[in-house]
């Protein structure tokens, strides 16, 4: 890669090769030189975007983020359903069999040993996911469908135990002990009034940490 | 320290000052050279015990976590009440208002921008806290005075949510917003049968945040 025509293309090739490098060799183990030798791009060429690898994994978290929010608001815009609660559990069976969620549940798998992407999901998945479900939760009790007394705030609970507790890399759980707890949360949220969790969400779940190789063997 | 005439109280030191190092500059930029300053230690007596800093952080969560877990087990057995859900009540009251939680806190709040404490403490609250805590709820299933359904599940979820979720520093959230989980944290622990937190247990974790710190101002 030559001069800088194209300063936007040039920032999404940093942060496409970045990703993979950070995915691959881990963050720690990444150096800057990495980064620029994938890229055959100067040292200048990447400082006129970025200071520091710090300011890199904070874009690629970013952009992570984004892609994933962008995704929600799109699904909450397409899918057609009688009510906010069908539309939600529409939403989380689709997200489930999703060849795009299968692909970042990945990412998050192969990436539970660094704590970089962990902590910065974590962020993510409450303050910005959580937002936009909160918000069809709100819908779903304007109209009657759902019976939440704080939409937002069960939201980010739901979300933080489905992505984080349930996670069987970041624990090291085996298949039966992942399956009960999500067969816990389907009941706990049922008694929160938030029944959207059924059979064929959870065996889809199971299903991709399985192909992902997530489970822990013999435990 | 010249020879390493006590192995045992080396490696203790080692582990107190790069405790305090990585809390203070950060894990990132702590040295294995900073560390032998600060010990007036030789390479060869560091590697004696440790291999990496990798390894020296490991053992650092690692006694962190055993600190905790024992503190528990203590309580259980030392804090006196009429059934096992008073006596968790107690305990969690008496970690609301002890000096070590308080410190332990403050660690972990101030930590809150190193993704290595928050990813290890994660794992610790789960696979080791609420095993304990979740003893301690079976118990109150057996004699009767709590009903829940699957005990170290419904521990592990009050865990999580209470050391990270709450956590205001980790979320940047500011007193309301703060206040706002933790009532909605005691609603929904009465809906699932675990009636433990109470006014005077919020009161003393919020009163312990703000004297840490903790909270985003002016959001």
């Amino acid at each position: 890669m030559s001069r800088n025509k194209y300063p936007e293309q040039t920032l999404e090739k940093i942060l496409d090769v970045s990703t993979k490098l950070f995915i691959e060799k881990g963050y720690e183990q990444t150096s800057i030189q990495d980064i620029l030798n994938s890229l055959s791009l100067s040292k200048g060429g990447l400082y006129h975007h970025f200071k520091s690898k710090e300011e890199i994994l904070e874009a690629v978290m970013q952009r992570r983020a984004q892609y994933i929010a962008d995704m929600l608001e799109e699904l909450i815009k397409s899918v057609k359903a009688e009510n906010a609660k069908e539309k939600l559990k529409k939403i989380l069976y689709h997200l489930s069999t999703d060849a795009r969620t299968h692909m970042l549940n990945s990412v998050l798998t192969s990436q539970v040993s660094n704590p970089y992407f962990v902590v910065g999901g974590l962020k993510t998945v409450v303050n910005m996911d959580a937002q936009i479900i909160g918000r069809l939760i709100e819908e779903g009790v304007k109209e009657g469908s759902l019976q939440i007394e704080q939409p937002v705030l069960c939201a980010e609970i739901f979300l933080l135990l489905l992505n984080f507790w349930i996670n069987p890399a970041l624990f090291g759980r085996n298949y039966e002990e992942t399956e009960k707890r999500l067969n816990y949360l389907q009941s706990i949220l049922c008694t929160l009034g938030l029944d959207i969790v059924d059979k064929a969400f959870i065996d889809n779940v199971m299903s991709g940490y399985k192909k992902m190789g997530a489970f822990e063997e013999g435990v």
